[in-house]
């Protein structure tokens, strides 16, 4: 049942201090994580980058995922921590094909804090926890001095049972594979960006925060036995989560540029500020490796769930270049794609 | 397996502000945690002050806790936040009777956090995890900007498997029964108050924080049939837990004050701060009702893990005064011991 910690491995990070890049989702914390975190916790279940861990419990698979969120503004267009919290957790389980059995979260509440807020945010996470049909069974709250935090941090903890009819590998994709998109991205990292009004910039957009449940398990239902790999593509955006996937495997990513869909807002404010919008944060969205022979009715049934009408088949898995994501524009263009370096858009989530 | 929440009761919590104290543990987190938290969060497995929370998964009965960890100092003689956040977790699960599946934990911290402070706390955490024979198996890390936590806040996520010989129930509790302590109260939270340095004051005293784990299990083994409840009295003190045990329940408990053992340096910070022992916090031991004809049996067998030669029996439930802890000295002499009030001792764990 539990499994023995190796000894440690030597640490591979040379910086100094940490910063926020490190807390990004990019290249730097896949440095610090793997690097340090992972040096002195590595086993066999940890997968340093994956949403969830699978353990298995008197022989039942079951799924588990920790998420800190740190989200500033508290409240956005379209959502808050609470919900966000609640949301973030369940969609780290529904990419790992699992449905939530029970979330847990922690509250750490900075003091003068208006009750007002928190209750505004409790009353959040009850709402999206409801929606679910999952209870919130527990918690702690702590308290620390007025600026010593800012307002308040929500982690969430959630377990949940791993649907047996797939098993979700990256080591299981083939070239040939399609990748499947729930919708338009970035609204999620635009809509904060703009909320915090440090820029000249308004935009008609709110945050895609919603739980992927619903499109998963209508996947899930329709073709279960081709969908091979599922990843909600959060901090890092698509880009990273693509490098992620194509890491540990043997093969690339061909990635359509032209035909992943954004809201022209999104479009409008990465071209403004240099952003791509592949780096860009997504709270409502998820990526699915499918079998080519099942990626006509995995779309099908991913846009016959009310909000999944945007869903488009955007790349392909190939022999070559290996480990590498390439992005084809309707020109023929390519370009690398790499994952997120630095950080532009500080506590997104 | 899930339950759907009701719909909210009115939540009743009149303070305009989140003050220190609302974290510390005693009456005022309870106001907070049941008065509002728990008037939205209200579901049939949540019990608001209860360590864990016991779910069930395909059958099996899986204990879950979520803890938050703010200590300040990160380092202080005898532990640090990593260790107190592995242990804490632990503890909760052992005093739930359930033994560790895995663990997980998300990291929030500040930027400009110096890499060798982090990686000595992540070094703790595997240490106390691989003695536990348990596996940190996922986590989250955020950054902060700097002034925007202080240095860094953990959160544990634990789950255990519920060992089916006992059945811990405050409502399974019988006049008569005794109160076991595992051993000296308060070295924990005099510990960090001292290693703070803002008091004129040194001692020759270090945390108790350690697993219970190997008591617990002791204990079980020797008389599993006789044990009702168990708890860690951390934030709070013996004084606390004891309230919270006897407020669910038709009876009261006596606790003979002059059986509470504690180290001199506690007993004398207490008295020169003015401070009640039963109020400060412990990260080692455990307190547990047992029934009165086991209650021998109980104490052999804590006494006979080494680190338990301390345990003692404290006190006994009886039928008066129903839902009050009252002390009882050696002369005869009487007190009620109230859950703790304020925050004398803020952010001990």
């Amino acid at each position: 049942m539990t499994v023995l910690q190796p000894v440690r491995k030597t640490p591979h990070f040379a910086d100094t201090q940490i910063e926020m890049a490190h807390g990004a989702g990019g290249i730097a914390s896949r440095r610090l994580v793997e690097g340090l975190i992972g040096s002195y916790l590595s086993n066999p279940i940890l997968q340093t980058f994956a949403d969830a861990a699978t353990i298995s419990v008197n022989g039942s698979n079951v799924a588990t995922t920790a998420d800190g969120f740190v989200v500033k503004p508290l409240r956005f267009p379209g959502g808050s921590i609470g919900e966000l919290a609640v949301n973030g957790t369940l969609n780290d389980l529904a990419v790992s094909a699992a449905k939530p059995i029970a979330l847990m979260a922690t509250l750490i509440l900075e003091a003068g804090l208006p009750t007002s807020t928190l209750e505004s945010e409790v009353e959040a996470m009850a709402i999206a926890a409801r929606k679910a049909g999952v209870c919130i069974v527990g918690g702690d709250t702590k308290v620390v001095e007025h600026g010593k935090a800012d307002g308040m941090y929500v982690s969430t903890f959630g377990i949940g049972l791993v649907d047996g009819r797939v098993r979700i590998d990256a080591a299981s994709i083939q070239p040939g594979d399609r990748i499947l998109l729930s919708g338009p991205i970035g609204a999620h990292g635009i809509t904060i960006l703009l909320a915090r009004g440090e820029l000249d910039l308004q935009a008609d957009l709110v945050s895609d925060t919603r739980p992927v449940w619903p499109f998963v398990s209508a996947l899930m239902d329709r073709c279960a036995s081709g969908v091979r790999w599922m990843r909600d593509p959060t901090r890092g955006g698509v880009a990273t989560s693509l490098n992620e996937l194509v890491r540990g495997t043997a093969y690339g990513v061909a990635l359509y540029e032209d035909c992943v869909p954004m809201h022209d807002a999104v479009r409008g404010a990465c071209e403004l500020l240099g952003l791509d919008p592949l780096h860009i944060a997504n709270e409502g969205q998820f990526l699915a490796v499918v079998a080519a022979e099942h990626a006509d009715a995995a779309l099908a049934a991913v846009r016959g769930v009310a909000g999944g009408e945007e869903a488009i088949l955007i790349g392909e898995v190939r022999a070559e270049p290996k480990q590498r994501v390439i992005g084809i524009n309707g020109y023929g263009g390519t370009r690398v794609i790499d994952m997120l370096v630095g950080d532009p858009l500080p506590r997104i989530c």
